[in-house]
């Protein structure tokens, strides 16, 4: 863990609001976007031998290690608690390994005494739909209660793998709160649409407005992807059944061609 | 692992009862029972970065790491030995942690002297029978002796792979003596009816009686579940023998269809 | 690691001879013959978190964990040298324990100044050999040197794996002499007749007699089962070419049915 | 690690230029031929747990544990900087152990307080070329613009995976700089062509010149190399192309047969 000063911020009792990267980049995409528009601080760096063996080259040419990094960020204008925000190049390659650094970010939120964690994932379901669901876990029955106002579905068994499930499972463990929210998305694409929806759902429970306009231009992209994928399949379909049209000799051909 | 009191209760050499999560549900089944109608106490919580990294959703919506448990039982009442009750919601994922997860089992058993060590697991047989033997292997000599007096097959070869077995023999190097008795399973379903078996003798063995009456509801649907598959499967050989009838021509390709 | 006794017994510079199991038992029934026959005394048993996760349950019923032993033998009459034998159920599951197994067990060789450590190995082949060569590969040119004059194959190339590779490797940086000497065999059965053949020629190399009653009965029991094994081959091979005389049209079928 | 006298070369911040074993043996070749020509003294072999568990055995019978090594080099007659050359027979095998050996490796540079780590890799593409291009990424953005007046490629996407990757992404972290250099090959043969080219361009960066015959003639021997298999798979083609000519209707069962 490589902090990038030595003197650390005081923050009374942030939110961490994890988005590691994932399914459709659902949770990773949202918190990208708090930071960004937030000009949040850089505070640390992550690196874990559990991450894939490898350094990633930027466009400069330059070339850095796979790593996860936290941001905060204070709101002085308003009374909205203060935030620290980890956002990831990857998640650990084995089990006993997101254990551990599950326990490394929780021993950075305690520092600061956070209040409360926050796991953004995806909710996969295979298909495309026009407006995503939210759905979500938490530790404790004060926060599955206030789902309800907030049009999140509680999710009533089951569990959450990875580092979104085992994050506020030890929060708890650890005496801290933690609610894992997660956007409904096909699996297929990168959502930013699923993300977009997570991220309003997220700002309404803590209380904070934020520029959406880059991340629903990326929804809008997403959207426009999921479309065309949409037309293709229904084109295919109609190929397919066209092609099956004309005589039965040609049938087993064109079938072999398709599939 | 988490106590759940800082002060621990007073057990004089109790038996260490071990339910594992494993085939047929056929131990973690009988040590559930036995804490239920016991009412016995939750005495610790077993996290282990080897479980699966998941947390578990319960009907409230609250979620928790996967962990194991421990329980104790005092029976005030008789002159029986007190019980410690171990179940769990997974095993290791890897045979280093089996052995690590053992030893800190172990360690508690030893903070209250405990004098003898029984894992319950499954004899898996892969045929549906009407009255599951009980299978047996111990530490010591003694204790397979007197395996003939309670029905109890002892065991002449083979081995015991997993948590089942790794306890008893760490605890014979430790010092401590263990018995496995396995309850016989077809292995295709969660299996009551070996559960209730393997209790029952259980019970017998350390002179124990406890309300049966749920366990049994359940070996009958257990029952139920078996004479369900074993009508599908007699059917489906009925309509086998029917597709071999037509003609002797058919009947390659017909036994090349099913298989 | 557990010693049998407190009071270590005093060894002058003994051998250490390894059987661990592998292809076709060759080493481990080696070590074991001599164990039997020098009736030599235990001394240590070596447990391991990495040997599989199971006990092996004896035909007295009695239940043991898997493990590695060292058993010693000195020969007071001669002047020959004292050995270490070690002889297990079980090899590491994993390369990491390998490494770490042999350093344990070079450190109890170390604590009796052991002059040279040899391990016996399976050199597969794939086919049934009437005499079976010995090869070997030793850490210093002098007893590669001294091959030639007891009949041993020198090695020129390839690798050793597993622990009979690297218990002399390492032993070679921690300043001790090894030898591997590797007994021929197919790779298909237990090969008591390999077994023999490699322990008359350690015996020759260390100046020790002893009686080979027992293992050229077994290595009997080898030769008449690879006949057993020859002449059902031969068998299978003539009835192939029956099978495919009869005609044409019969060919494929048959040929379908052999494989 | 082993070091092969307890006192230390002076060195003043040397160059460390690795070639691990990898696709081509491209960047091995390299460093292997520097530790030749320049007559490099042994400084250091480095053993692991996560190296292949095995020794390998010389032309004259004797065998030793896998490692790496790391030769240095003092230019005392020109003013070129002193130079750290490792080389090895594997590398880790698995990604944990390759970020333990990455900093073991870079403990051992830290010493002489090295002042620039070279990584020399295989840039993989599946085609034969005429002339190998070289690749490049780095730490620092002033190493990568050096590398357009060396007809260097710098990279602007993807990522180096393994020892190559890691070693500069590390030393990154630990306030060294790094490049990591990469030579063009098909990825089927061992590429002694590319590894002279890519020898070449680290030479000119470095000041150095050193006598390339024996490397030109194995890069002679990749070319007949690639040229004779050239022929072959024309030919195959040519045999592919005459299959297909007989007439239309065999056509698509010829291409079935030839796919």
């Amino acid at each position: 863990m490589v902090f990038s000063s030595e003197i650390l911020p005081r923050l009374n009792a942030p939110y961490l609001i994890c988005g590691f990267p994932g399914s459709g980049y659902v949770g990773k995409m949202a918190v990208d976007h708090l930071i960004q528009e937030l000009n949040a601080t850089h505070l640390a760096d992550i690196y874990s031998t559990s991450f894939p063996p490898q350094v990633l080259i930027r466009t400069d040419g330059t070339a850095d290690l796979i790593k996860n990094s936290i941001y905060y960020f204070e709101n002085t204008a308003t009374n909205t608690a203060p935030m620290l925000l980890l956002t990831g190049d990857s998640q650990p390659g084995n089990p006993d390994s997101e254990y551990i650094l599950a326990e490394e970010i929780l021993d950075i939120a305690a520092r600061f005494n956070a209040r409360q964690v926050f796991t953004l994932a995806a909710y996969i379901t295979g298909v495309f739909v026009e407006k995503p669901r939210i759905f979500g876990t938490a530790t404790d029955k004060d926060i599955v209660q206030s789902f309800r106002e907030k049009e999140i579905s509680a999710m009533d068994g089951g569990s959450i793998t990875g580092m979104n499930g085992i994050m506020i499972g030890i929060a708890k463990i650890r005496g801290m709160k933690g609610a894992c929210l997660l956007g409904e998305t096909s699996g297929y694409v990168v959502d930013a649409r699923a993300s977009k929806s997570l991220l309003e759902i997220l700002l309404s429970m803590i209380g904070l407005k934020v520029d959406m306009t880059s991340l629903e231009k990326r929804a809008k992209d997403t959207e426009a992807l999921i479309q065309t994928i949409e037309q293709q399949m229904a084109g295919k379909t109609g190929r397919m059944l066209e092609g099956q049209q004309p005589g039965a000799q040609n049938r087993s051909s064109n079938t072999g061609y398709i599939s």
